[in-house]
């Protein structure tokens, strides 16, 4: 006889049952879950009532917006026809291999990068950034430089959770007690001039250091020990870091000389949230290998993509009669009906031009973000491309002190923000929230948003006050 | 304006678009893709019109068979509640905490193993088994004991292939090129009496070797420096291989003895594909971390599962207050649409006794097996639990001489296989043809299957014999 359950609340039987990622322990067992019941358009419910407008679009991902019937009606098609089956060995299926064309047309055409090859697909961004990680190092052994191997990534760099994603993320507290020895991965700045700029220092001036950074870690390493240089375009969890001016114009001819391949981590920026629909083609980048996941499938169904270059892939074609099949890939790579969910998210950013939508409340985003809260005591800095939005807070906006580590005020104006109508996220780098809602947001939702945030600030004012003192 | 590929047929845009994964690029490149279009029950039909039957559940997932509509329903249905939102930060959603709790109950039960304490959801075999691997660690460090990280795996085990997980695997061709240095795996001998017992050696003499040299690792790495034990009760890729006798009774004590920790690698095992709900139950075992995936959605999403124990729950729940949120987790970690999905999925399994009729047909199939190819000049061993079975191919039967690696005989049987009618694996460790179908096969289908397979291999038996004469 199983254990009778039954008359355990929904809030007890997760304590008792569930292991939340990204959770304390502690506080999940005193506060118990905030159980979202119902989602549509930009709207959640949680199970309180409340109805909250998701200025986080889930994690930076659900970019069509919640409900859409269309999804619900292709996927229930796709699992009639074929709910399964696996590309292992030759084996195919159409809505796979549709996405995967859609996919890297798209790419190309959207970011000038015709020389974008071959998409290997999986279901998260960490599972891809672990891909490109092997990869890379495959690719080198192919060509014959089995000591070019190292992976240079960035301080404040988001790329993943799997043991060799995490070794490439570069924020401290995914790292601790985790034994991420990050063997054969090397951290150079973050390129946040707002946070990190040296006084006085002008942002050419920032970008500049960097770079001469960046060239004296190849020079100390040596090139020939160095394989990929990996970057969000513009860096999500690290805090909507905008690069700084130059960064990347100086950036790729440098990795070009030193035939070090560039793997662009588009896992966020993909798929329209900064305005354009890739940030490859916003920044004039000339990646080898594109990491996609999220806004591919708007997270109605688990899909990542690793696009590589022709470059690469001619290495691969070339070694395959000698090294055989390429021994990588996971049992739901390909999967049908992510492909066809991912073939009906983009034909809606396509049709509604959410991409263009983003862009343009974006604006209007951040123009009243600017107004509504720039002179305000602890907001520092306001930034952002498209619907990749943050505010960033100082505890002395005449100083420029910032916050100690473990203070987290932004997590306090957080807290309150669901009672006030919105969903908002503190990231763990910078003190910063982030606004990332769904690509279909209007600028009538954004007020409402933005009234629930000024309330929540309000609220919080006691709390900050204090923490600053203490700063 | 997108160029235009509408007049590529589907094969030439799957060569010029999908990167296959553990597909031979040049073959494939002459081939093109085998493009399934329908499934329903046991069967597949390619573009080709070939109706097969899928002697592998896809890669050993399909467990409740495909084309359910009571899936597709239930997806359906949480597509337009919830169609997705994070769990992070202690949010939460119904139905994957009822798939948690379902999950950890069944487990309990079904095993005899109520020390597991909570459930860790992530999409695939892979990323469980790399979280399994951080996991251990963190726990270490937790508990003061940073030196002790190193864990032990097998030849022959398959534990999916991120970075982390491909270095616990334990068969060649998945590491060669790849650089998986493995730092702290080490790797113990493969459990296979047909294969690598010696001459004149009794199968409990070769368990008692096996445990020697296990004891003797530990002794000599030191058991200071060891943090866990990896096993797939029945390794699967490995060749369907089944644990000599007394081997995990012999081993669990050591383990305990010198404070390892057991994972238990149930991804194919789990959810009654041995004819058990799971293996744990079957052998026995006290795992303190079980890795699940493949049968707890039967591949409809991608869901997979680690469950921790009460003794590693009480060590991460302690030291919380110091160290704060566990910083792990996935995007789709506990994604709504597979709580829905596998809640579906375990309610057929229950209804229709899936695992019972698994025990059952699974020893008419091996019955059957033997009395039909149990002769068979090439075909040395046929072996199974419940509806995991496999043939091993030797080159000399009387002298029990082994085939040499690279010359697959058992992929060329598999390869005349679709045109008789059924989709066979032939595995890469041992040459293995594996049956295992959906839980949800009939004897006669399986009679169908197995004429196919006799066809398959009379078909083959000059190449066979070829080979052989080369061996």
């Amino acid at each position: 006889m199983l254990e009778d359950r039954s008359n355990y609340t929904l809030e007890d039987m997760d304590r008792m049952s569930v292991f939340h990622p990204l959770t304390s322990i502690e506080t999940h067992m005193k506060q118990g879950p905030m159980i979202i019941e119902q989602s549509k358009g930009v709207r959640l419910r949680d199970h309180k009532g409340r109805e909250l407008i998701d200025c986080g679009a889930g994690l930076w991902c659900v970019n069509i917006g919640y409900g859409r019937p269309e999804i619900a009606q292709a996927a229930q098609q796709a699992f009639e026809n074929l709910n399964y089956y696996h590309i292992f060995g030759g084996a195919s299926n159409e809505p796979m291999i549709r996405l995967a064309d859609k996919v890297l047309t798209l790419f190309r055409e959207r970011s000038g990068a015709p020389q974008m090859a071959r998409v290997f697909f999986g279901t998260s961004g960490s599972d891809a950034n672990d891909t490109n990680a092997k990869l890379v190092r495959y690719y080198n052994n192919l060509r014959g430089k089995p000591e070019k191997k190292k992976i240079i990534s960035r301080t404040g760099a988001y790329h993943g959770l799997t043991t060799m994603a995490a070794a490439l993320t570069g924020i401290d507290i995914y790292h601790k007690a985790w034994d991420l020895d990050g063997s054969g991965v090397l951290h150079t700045s973050c390129p946040h001039f707002f946070r990190f700029g040296l006084p006085g220092e002008t942002e050419e001036q920032f970008t500049d250091r960097l770079i001469g950074e960046i060239e004296a870690m190849i020079a100390r390493e040596g090139a020939e020990t160095i394989a990929a240089f990996i970057a969000e375009p513009i860096m999500g969890t690290g805090g909507a870091l905008l690069p700084p001016k130059g960064y990347f114009e100086k950036l790729q001819p440098i990795l070009e000389k030193n035939d070090i391949l560039f793997i662009a981590d588009e896992v966020i920026t993909g798929f329209g949230r900064t305005g354009d629909w890739f940030a490859t083609g916003l920044y004039g980048l000339k990646p080898d290998i594109v990491t996609l996941a999220k806004g591919i499938t708007s997270a109605y169904f688990p899909v990542s993509a690793s696009v590589i270059s022709q470059k690469i892939w001619d290495v691969l074609e070339a070694a395959s009669p000698e090294y055989g099949p390429v021994m990588h890939g996971f049992t739901y790579s390909g999967h049908p009906v992510g492909g066809a969910v991912g073939l009906a998210n983009l034909k809606i950013m396509e049709e509604e031009n959410l991409p263009a939508n983003a862009a343009k409340v974006g604006s209007y985003l951040r123009e009243q973000l600017k107004a509504r809260f720039g002179d305000h005591p602890y907001i520092g800095d306001i930034r952002g491309q498209g619907l990749m939005v943050a505010l960033e807070f100082v505890a002395d906006k005449a100083k420029k002190t910032f916050f100690k580590a473990g203070q987290n005020p932004h997590r306090v104006v957080a807290g309150y923000a669901p009672d006030n109508g919105i969903m908002i996220r503190g990231l763990p780098f910078t003190e910063t929230l982030a606004f990332s809602p769904p690509l279909s947001i209007t600028e009538g939702d954004l007020d409402q948003a933005m009234d629930a945030l000024a309330k929540s600030l309000e609220q919080a004012m006691p709390e900050l006050r204090k923490l600053a003192a203490e700063a």
